[in-house]
This record gives C-alpha cells, structure tokens and sequence, in this order.
C-alpha cells in the first residue's frame, strides 16, 4: 500500500502518501504549474516553501509543447527541473473550461485549441497516454466535468461516460505499464463525479470502486454552486470513500473549504488561488487576507505577517512589498507567491500537527474566527 | 584613495574600487535597477551572478514611493535587502528622456511626472539630497544630458550648467556629509558632457578636475549618434581623464562598445540591454546573440550556451526555455535574466582576467570576430 493514515481525528486524517519520488504528508496542498511552471516560481523556491508535490495540466502540455517532445526530453520531471512528485490532471476539465467547439463522443471528446483554433480529440486512451508521456507520478482518470447546474437526466448520461472512460483508463494502465518497475509506478486515482445529486454521487464512487483506483477524487465541485451544496456533498461522500486510500478534492483552495473538507476526511487539495491571487496583491495571513495595495502600507516596515517565516516576510517591508507591486515589478509576484505558498503549505502542515496532536477541531474552529462565517 | 589600478595593458586597466559596502573588481558593469529592483532577479541571484554593484534611479525612487520613505525605512539597501555598494544616477538623464513638460532653469528642471502628471523641480542641491538620503555608496552629479544632436552653441550653454551643478553638488556634499563616517562615506562622481564637440568635452573634463570628484563619468553618448561618432569621443576623452581615479561610460552596455571602451581605459558601465533583451528573449552567448523564439529549439535537449555556468545553462535546456517563453511565463523572465548578467559580468571578469594576463587585446580581437565587424 502507498498511503497509510498516521494519525486521526474523528473524521480527519493525518496521512502519508509514497511515491517513487518521494513522500507527501497530508493534508496537502498541490501549488498548480499549468504549463510545467508554478507561475513565477523556480524549483528551488517550490522545496523552500514545503511543497512536496506539485500539479501540472494535461491538456496544455498536450497542446504546447506537446507531450511527445516532453518524453523525448527526458520526461516532465527533468523537461522543468522539478525531481518531486507531479499529479497530473486527465486534461477533462480544460477541456470542458477552456476549449471551444467541443464534442462529446462516447470514445472521447472533440475540440478545438484554446491557442490556436487547431482540432485535437482526447478520449480515456489518449488521456492515459499523454500523462503516461509526461511520467507524471499519479494520473487522473480523464472524466467529463459535469457543468453547474446540471438537469438530473444530463448528469446521470454524464457519470456513466465518467464511468465507462474510468474503466478504460485503468484497462490502459495494465496494458501499457510504464518501464519505472513496480515501486515507481504510475499511481492512477479516479474522479467522482455527479453533479449536486447524492444517489449519482454515491453510484459514481461504488462504480469506480468496484474498478479499483490508487486514490479517489472528488471533481466538480467549487463550479459555481452555493457553498451548503458543496458542504453537503463533501459530508455525503466522504464517509462512503475506501479509508485506505488518499482522497483528493479537485480544485477547491479556499481555505474554509480546505478546513471543512479535512474535518470530513479529504487529504490532497489543489488550487491556483494562492498564486493567482499572489500576483494580484491579495496575501493570505496569520489575520486573514490582505491587499498589499493599501495605502497604509506605504510607511510600514513592518512585514507582511509577522507571524511567517517566508523568504518574503524575513527580508522585506510592507512599504517594499506595496512600492513594488504599484510598479508592476516581475519581483513582486515572486515574493508575493513564495509568501501566498509558503502559507498555504504550512496552514496544512498545521493541520497536520493538530491531528497529531488531536487538536484540530480547536485549530478549525481557530480559523474559522479569523475567515469570518461569510469568507 | 578607493580606487587602486591593479593591471594595466596598453590603456585597459584592471582596477579596485574600494566602497564601504564592498570591492568592486573592474572592468565592471552595473545591472540597472530602477525603482528599487532588478528586474526579475531576486538579490541573492544577483550576488550568485556575480554582481558587486548595482545602479538605481534617483529620478524614479524620488517619484515613487519617495526618497523621504525610503530613507524612513532605514535607506534604500534595506529597502530592496541589497547589501552591497549602489550607485544612483543623478536623476538629469531621467529628467530629460521621461518626463514631459520641462523647463530648465539656471537653478535646475522644473518638470511633469511621467507617472501621474503631478510638477516637480529638481536641481543640484535636490539631486544631492535625494541621493543622500537614499544612501547610495556613489552618488552622480546633476546633469542636463544634452540632447542628440545639438547645436554647438547649444551644447556650450548645457555643458555651462552641467559645470555649474557639478560644483554645487560638490559643495553640498561638503556642507552635509552624511553619518556613516569617513571610510564609508557617500563617493561622487562627475559626469562630463560637451555633446559630439572635443574641444567642449575636453574643458568640461577640466572643469570637473578643477572641482575635483573621486570617480569621472562621461555622459550624453550612445544617445543616437553614430557608433563612430561614439569611438571618436571615447577615444579623445578617456586619455585626459585623471589615471588614479574610475572611468564610467554611461548608459553604454553593448559588448562591442564596452570591449572598445575598456581598450581606452574606461572602467564602469551600465546598460539595461542584458535585462531587457532577457525579457524579451535575446540571449547573449559565447557564440553570439540568440533568439530564444527560434523553431529549432523546439525539441533542442541542449544549453542555452554549453560554455555557460549560470543557473539556467547548468539546469535546463532550450526546448524548455523556449516552451516557457512562448507561453508568456515569469519563470521565463527570470531564467533568461539570469543567464544574460551572468553573461555580462562574466565578459567583465574575463576582460579583467585577460588585462592581468596581458592577453586584453586578443581577447578583444577574439570576441570582435564573435560579434562581427556591424555587431
């Protein structure tokens, strides 16, 4: 087995994940490097701030540079000089948010380049192949991201193409076993889907389960429907998903979801949240979110949070940090992002140590004073 | 005396210029860092590159976020946690090319920010005072930069108040010495001017030795005239300039002017042509400039450049530099910054490594085949 649970608490777990390529402790968070770059971000800076595992999209590697040229250089690994853990998504999701004209087939869905208009068909074997390309450590099973709000009947035809293409990605792996021998291999986690209906939801994950996965994840979800449904299907699921397994909750990063979803027993995260919002001067703290804009800012030299121990909080002001940012220097959304990371990844850590300890419900509820209820 | 000629072939000399905040080792060349940053680099990479001085813009910090803040904040090293030596120019060139709206006046330029339209003056004595206050290691004079081209008598009435202001600088810097004590103390450089005119640079030269100054800029050349023109007055000036003090050509950064430059014995230089070349994906090599964009290095294993030990060369190949190029990437920014200083201090430490060996001439020869006879 690749993961063992250390420590828990009620439904909270404290976790560990092997791979080939090192451990992840979880909860973790999965800082996003869409196209084999953490936006702004070197390798170097990715291990200082404590990430253990980074993601990166299937679906723009495949289009750019293409997912043959990445093989033939050595794989995605040495092709961005990161020699920790990657996830790679299936590329079902930007199929479905970023491409245009798309088709949805029974083998796979048709669609046009988001660059450059150019047609491209991506199904399970393909999916499977382009993350098997990229050497990815785990790869997701390409599913349909079922869109918000969706019809009963829609979501229902939509899980049962999640389904069959789960089925065909797992026959893929067993059938084109990547050369890394057993301890390396490819770990492969499937998707649950089934829009905001608990019968489909419950369906999607016996389905997949009756298949086998390495990991299960949770997918469409945080699409647009109000925070109580999402909170309701995350306390629905979880208790239904295998224990002996990690669970990962695509896409979601805010950090009261994040909280909510560990209390219900989910470890891995992912999220372009602290870094979008890094290189748009919104910081995460020890007191909650800032703008480093405010003009408050412009004597201050004092640090960004007094509470961190970043690379940014140990070496420059807030006044720094503000001038910066106004000139729309490269080297603000450096910091601001070795800052929003370094925070992200040790609000897990912590976590972790209070299930540890047995005191995450208190650290939850710590946290959720500072976020405020409507945050 | 801070500055010690150590070498000398022919004219080239290789010096020590000695600051309180460090040696610097020349022939030497300053990354530009306008408002407070290099852009793209953090300092720690600066310092892995090879710098030992930066150069900041009197005329931008002045503006934004202010020099009164900055020096609040305990000065502009701390400001930007860069400890070595800095230089700050005079503000006069940034006057002259950025702003709009200006008057020159005999007591300084009355002018209209480029950032917000708001008016300011500044003369001599502000121009000393906001480099004061920013705590430069080397201040520069206050200077009209005279336009290219320019009327004879135009230039002799430019070069008449670059003189005035010279003195006036030098007798504030008298009058208000700064606290960091003798050995530490703010240097000043003037900057000679006098346009394409010999006979103009050559008593602006002498006036400026009449005034005395610990290091002699020459100002007002690669601002459009042919590079003949250039050699011509390079090659006039530096020969009248005081042997035991530095040599600085400013605003000059193009390899073959800098190698010609050093031939004449000139000793500091600063461009933003490594930086901004960097970021727009033109990469100096030991073969040359390249274009990062080019389809050959579309699946292109290699180094940047094979002879290079910078950070980019030794961890990355131009497949990956140019994926991340063309995808607009801050990681790609940084990299190709990295390797464009490492390249142009490194040029700098060979021309003095060859000036110790009495080898200058054919290293000059040898990179003059590089760039070509029009380079």
């Amino acid at each position: 087995m690749n993961f063992k649970i250390e420590h828990s608490e009620g439904a909270a777990r404290a976790g560990l994940l092997e791979t080939g390529r090192g451990p992840i402790h979880t909860p973790a968070f999965m800082p996003v490097g869409t196209v084999g770059t953490v936006k702004a971000m070197s390798p170097e800076e990715l291990k200082e701030v404590g990430s253990e595992i980074i993601l990166s999209n299937t679906y723009h590697l495949y289009l750019r540079p293409g997912h043959e040229i990445i093989r033939n250089l050595g794989g995605l690994h040495k092709f961005m000089h990161w020699d920790g853990p990657i996830l790679t998504d299936s590329g079902g999701f930007q199929v479905f948010s970023l491409s245009s004209l798309r088709k949805i087939h029974e083998a796979g869905v048709e669609f046009r380049s988001h660059l450059d208009g150019s047609r491209h068909f991506i199904g399970p074997e393909k999916a499977m192949e382009i993350q098997t390309l990229l050497g990815s450590d785990i790869a997701m099973a390409f599913d349909e991201c079922t869109p918000y709000p969706a019809e009963y009947g829609y979501a229902v035809k939509s899980l049962e193409l999640t389904t069959k293409w789960a089925g065909q990605c797992r026959a893929f792996q067993f059938n084109n076993l990547d050369d890394r021998g057993g301890g390396n291999r490819q770990q492969l986690f499937g998707i649950v889907q089934g829009s905001m209906y608990k019968d489909l939801r419950k369906r999607g994950l016996e389905e997949l389960m009756g298949i086998g996965f390495d990991g299960y994840a949770v997918g469409g979800l945080s699409v647009g429907e109000p925070k109580e449904e999402m909170y309701e299907i995350i306390g629905f699921i979880a208790p239904l998903m295998p224990q002996d397994r990690p669970r990962y909750l695509m896409g979601v990063g805010d950090l009261r979801d994040m909280l909510t979803a560990v209390d219900n027993g989910f470890d891995m995260f992912d999220c372009v949240m602290p870094t979008r919002n890094a290189r748009n001067g919104t910081l995460f703290t020890s007191e909650g979110r800032i703008s480093i804009k405010r003009t408050e800012y412009r004597t201050d030299p004092g640090p960004l949070d007094p509470a961190c121990g970043c690379y940014t909080c140990r070496n420059y002001s807030r006044a720094y940090l503000r001038h910066i940012f106004l000139a729309r220097e490269i080297l603000s959304m450096r910091l601001n992002t070795i800052h929003n990371l370094y925070f992200y990844i040790h609000f897990m850590q912590d976590m972790r140590k209070a299930i540890n300890d047995g005191s995450f419900r208190q650290y939850k509820k710590y946290w959720e004073g500072i976020l405020g209820q409507g945050a």
